[in-house]
């Protein structure tokens, strides 16, 4: 049976919203299922995390921490072409990643007035790789690689054990090119909480990364209040095309499908001034439907397709704005121009060439984007999700002398006699 | 009456982190009473947000927002002198801000693969300025004219009324110097809600930042369920003095006074290698109490004060680190060696002549910090809080023939089909 698409036809800019709002959750349901968790792992430490790895895994687990000859030795397990495809995706990612490090600049505010901004590694960091059908080991490139680059100090990750207990030997294989070195097998809020609070065999981390299902995210965000921090919220992964008459409809329908395939929520909206472009666009994907692995999936994901036709690229460049996608395809003759005026994406394919698996893989930009809207506030994970800013100043003596009556005024002014007292005392000198 | 400071003496690196543990403070206990301002400010909006104000600030608002007119002409209502002080803050903290800004490098990745990360201004940010006892309009400063710099379009500002309803000039002047055109008198969770939701009149935000009491932080750290961002989490105020021998006690005590005085949670941390400066500085507090406006709030403070003597300097480092002052004075002889091992701080002052409030108001650095260790993983307010980073990626027909079968494998191996088939279908071409 085909799916059914149907195309919309310039919408009003105030039904845009409607048309293109994503599915609420309500944020609140499982808040005490993850408080409970919490406090497990807070009481019972390591001995929690076992218990709810037979619980929620079925797996019962003999060491939480994979033996680091395990992954020394994962290559022998992973094909010899598979290795050679990590190996090629990590140099990319690790040349674009490299090229986002920052300088230090001292800046000379005024005489005797000297302020710089210094990036500065976050020291200890945890990455959650999520478990599933499927081995993500190129979330461990995404993650792993950037927090070498910044130098993180200590780099642990978590991911649960399939069901015979062990770890796929492609994401040991990631994590051994990556330079990870502490994997536990322990996914979950229990992930998350041990993570964030440690237990009497981990050391809490600084700022939890990575993906995972609604337990995992609801637990991200909550430890938060606890003044840990996390790379962004996490939501269905989504895809927008931006497409025209230069656009290949084969091509079109092959990266729409590329994305419903990530699961039944997933979010795959496709944007055209063309209709003849748009009707043969869902032709392809009909066509192209038959041949897939994860079939059922795919057409559970396309019953929230939306195809919107637009006259007017204006109104185009309105709507991917406002949707805020996290992956946005631009197939169109003015790419370049149309790109400049994107506004709110995680991550931007230029041209027919640029599929979004390339990006998911190997162009070098990372594949851990904001969804749900959050690019409107949000970067994807890059170099500075490593690191924080440390500003410094410092200030000469004849710098104080020319600065410090504005600091008493302003301080006075605002009823702080000791932020004054501070400055006074100084100029007296 | 004398406040009591002890030495404490060379503590344990294992009781380091006791000594200088945080009052906790249970993060949950607020959730309901936010919930209920947040479900009134959605189905009540404007109404809500006049009836909150009666309730919690006394104030009948006949409208929600300040005129422009009064925005303009608030110059008439300040200090010549006062003026010019903030404007010459102002001009500082654009100085440093505005060498904040990076560039987009594109970046070639391998024949036919180009990325790029793009700097995007968020387009709609809200700030948050407390009200109470006096106008904060350095904080304006400190957040309006990043946001100017960073380009985003709408910059609205929330604070709450005085009990006349009005809004301090110095604050309104603050405002117009930095660009602000549109702000509410609307304070607390409420406006946070109005932030992040929007009501009739007001349009949501994608971040809302500033400092606020413990209704407005915990309604920050809640909206971001909502995938509202915020600048980062918020807590009492602190300074960590690292002080030796060539540190002038007199001003010691007038900076550990100054962070004192911002309230009585505040945190104030003395290290030092030398205990005859710690007995000077002690008795300088002492002397210098005396004289404050602030005096019950600062000796309140005091009570959690600490001083601590370290023979090993190395020690004091791993004390710092582990604390992660928001903000950390460094009078030691060797501060820029010293300055360069720290790893978790929200702002540095170099020197004798650099105290806190220098920082504070005009050196250009931002005064929106990390505090209650947060600042082992966020960075200050600056540039980047205020953007996203997009990324941009473009393959070439070349670039995808060449990239293509790390792709495949890659995806083939991650069981992901139809993300082989995007690129397949491309080489086939």
């Amino acid at each position: 049976m085909e799916t059914q698409i149907n195309i919309i036809e310039n919408p009003s800019l105030e039904s845009i919203k409607d048309l293109l709002k994503r599915p609420l959750e309500d944020p609140g349901f499982l808040d005490n299922a993850i408080r409970d968790i919490f406090l497990a792992v807070k009481r019972k430490g390591d001995k929690a995390l076992i218990d709810f790895t037979k619980t929620f895994d079925g797996v019962e687990l003999k060491s939480l921490k994979i033996e680091e000859s395990e992954i020394e030795e994962s290559g022998n397990k992973v094909d010899k072409s598979l290795q050679e495809a990590i190996a090629v995706a990590a140099v990319n990612i690790r040349r674009f990643h490299s090229s986002q490090v920052s300088e230090t600049v001292k800046c000379e505010i005024s005489e005797g007035i000297t302020c710089w901004q210094k990036a500065v590694p976050i020291q200890r960091v945890g990455l959650y790789i999520p478990g599933g059908s499927a081995p993500l080991f190129s979330s461990v490139l995404m993650l792993a690689i950037p927090a070498n680059i910044a130098g993180c100090k200590e780099i642990v990750m978590f991911t649960p054990p399939g069901k015979d207990g062990t770890i796929d030997p492609a994401l040991l294989f990631a994590a051994k090119i990556s330079g990870v070195k502490n994997i536990y097998t322990v996914g979950g809020a229990q992930a998350v909480a041990a993570m964030a609070f440690g237990t009497e065999s981990i050391k809490p981390v600084d700022k939890i990364f990575g993906p995972g299902n609604q337990f995992v995210t609801a637990a991200k965000q909550e430890v938060q209040k606890y003044g840990v921090a996390i790379d962004m919220p996490a939501g269905p992964s989504e895809l927008m095309v931006m497409a025209d008459e230069i656009a290949i409809p084969e091509f079109v329908a092959s990266d729409m499908l590329s994305q419903a395939e990530h699961g039944p929520d997933s979010q795959v909206v496709m944007l055209t001034n063309n209709k003849d472009i748009a009707k043969k666009t869902i032709d392809a994907i009909n066509n192209q439907l038959k041949d897939l692995s994860r079939k059922d999936i795919v057409k559970e994901s396309l019953k929230s397709c939306k195809v919107i036709f637009f006259s007017d690229i204006k109104e185009m460049i309105v709507a991917a704005n406002e949707y805020a996608p996290e992956h946005l395809i631009i197939a169109m003759k003015d790419k370049n121009k149309i790109a400049e005026s994107v506004l709110n994406a995680g991550s931007v394919f230029l041209g027919n060439y640029t599929p979004e698996s390339a990006g998911d893989y190997a162009t070098g930009t990372n594949h851990t984007l904001p969804t749900n809207g959050a690019a409107k506030a949000y970067s994807g994970v890059n170099i500075d999700s490593f690191v924080k800013k440390i500003t410094f100043q410092e200030v000469t003596k004849e710098g104080i002398m020319q600065i410090g009556k504005t600091i008493e005024l302003m301080a006075e002014a605002e009823q702080l006699t000791a932020h004054k007292n501070a400055v006074s005392i100084r100029l007296k000198q």
